[in-house]
């Protein structure tokens, strides 16, 4: 599965402090450890506070690229800055994130075209979240045909059907897991699945545990890629475990070691 | 989930140290420690070396029974001392276990009936272990329908799909996982599904991370009871949190401990 590193938002206190600063070498660091923990995308959001958003999202872009070779996936609400981001990148680009609502819809996938880049698409829209799977996947059905109208191949769409924390509403972990099973047939080729995994836990006395959990259960339904912490190693142990036996990786003793080292 | 507790089996070595010297406070302590850590039934296996095993079955199921009031589940191919075994049990037992072969699964199925215990069902029959998930459930059938021939309900039949060694086969797990997807269909009320978790890290450098990762995947596709090691804390904390994802137990914070004190 692709791991997309999400340490470098604005949201976490030490990157809204590096940015403040112009500290690149905070940032830098940041991604290097993410790419060596074995991130195959990094997530780049200047967070809520930042008062300038465009200019932030081009100096992180530049300063993570000047270390690593990891794509990025540009996390931001915000079009103009989306573009900034996208504009900026020297490898194909992800667009985190849109959702169902149908103007900021066709946008979003205007700039996905022109930009060739993936995009992760939220199952909500004006009506916010729907309460079960068929919802999710109706919204999840309207955003690949939004993008396949557009261009952009149904597999470069990477739905995300809003896990949401466990301690506020518990059954939604059940119907996340069931609209990944059932989002593969959507079109063919299918859309590829993503959750931002650390909502599972949030307000929890037990994220880790929980997290990679969810991550391993999301992964028997045929999760394609998560928004998670690569320095967290039981979970990184957990997802790695779970993809040797669903097949992915060729058994060996040290399966954990070769795939620290191969990717 | 039913936590099966694999601890009193005369293939590890303390148990067939414990049998030879008739020492029942070893055995008594077994019992008492998987009870404690959350088993909800205790395995009963006398091991393959036994000279007397339908002496050692009653004497392990009478040890056992002098200091839990859990349930067994007799655990031997030989209907003989199976008999023994569950005439002795004083709390609805379980016969662990028949496979499809016509001759033998009729004769258990006379015993369960008799006794009224639930019934392990192998999906393996004269020919071996199909290949594949449909294959193992034409054989789940064929075990259903013998049950309920006899007048043994199909919801006190667990199906186990027969997991192996994953540097053996790596395949496997993938089957099995759509193995107990599928055997939900098979009956109404569905059999239930159940695993001899630890045969999948046989072998293997592994082995906790290995079990406690399957046991979560299994879990995400309705994994109903495993036979598995209640002492490995490690696992219990997956399973517990993968049943709290699943709304099976009511969160709260300290989901953990309200599980072990609770049940």
């Amino acid at each position: 599965m692709l791991v997309i590193g999400e340490l470098i938002n604005g949201m976490y206190k030490n990157v809204r402090k590096a940015i403040k600063a112009k500290d690149a070498d905070a940032i830098k660091r940041l991604a290097e450890a993410q790419a060596k923990a074995g991130a195959g995308m990094l997530d780049v959001n200047v967070g809520p506070a930042s008062a300038d958003p465009k200019g932030t999202m081009e100096w992180l872009v530049d300063t993570i690229q000047s270390v690593t070779d990891l794509p990025l996936a540009i996390d931001t609400p915000n079009l103009e800055v989306m573009e900034a981001g996208l504009k900026r990148c020297k490898r194909k680009p992800m667009l985190n994130s849109t959702t169902g609502q149908q103007d900021k819809l066709e946008a979003a996938m205007d700039l996905a075209a022109k930009y060739k880049a993936s995009v992760i698409g939220l199952t909500m829209d004006e009506k916010g979240i729907p309460r079960d799977a068929d919802g999710r996947n109706e919204i999840a059905l309207r955003i690949v045909a939004a993008a396949m109208e557009k261009g952009v191949p149904s597999d470069e769409i990477y739905i995300d059907p809003l896990i949401l924390p466990c301690n506020v509403t518990q059954q939604t972990a059940g119907i996340v897991l069931e609209a990944i099973r059932q989002c593969k047939v959507l079109a063919d080729p299918p859309p590829k699945t993503v959750l931002g995994l650390s909502n599972v836990s949030q307000g929890t006395q037990e994220r880790p545990l929980l997290n990679r959990t969810y991550l391993v259960m999301a992964l028997a339904q045929g999760l394609d890629a998560a928004i998670m912490d690569p320095l967290d190693d039981a979970l990184m142990d957990a997802m790695i475990a779970a993809e040797l036996l669903l097949n992915k990786h060729i058994y060996c003793d040290s399966f954990l070691k070769a795939y620290r080292k191969g990717g």
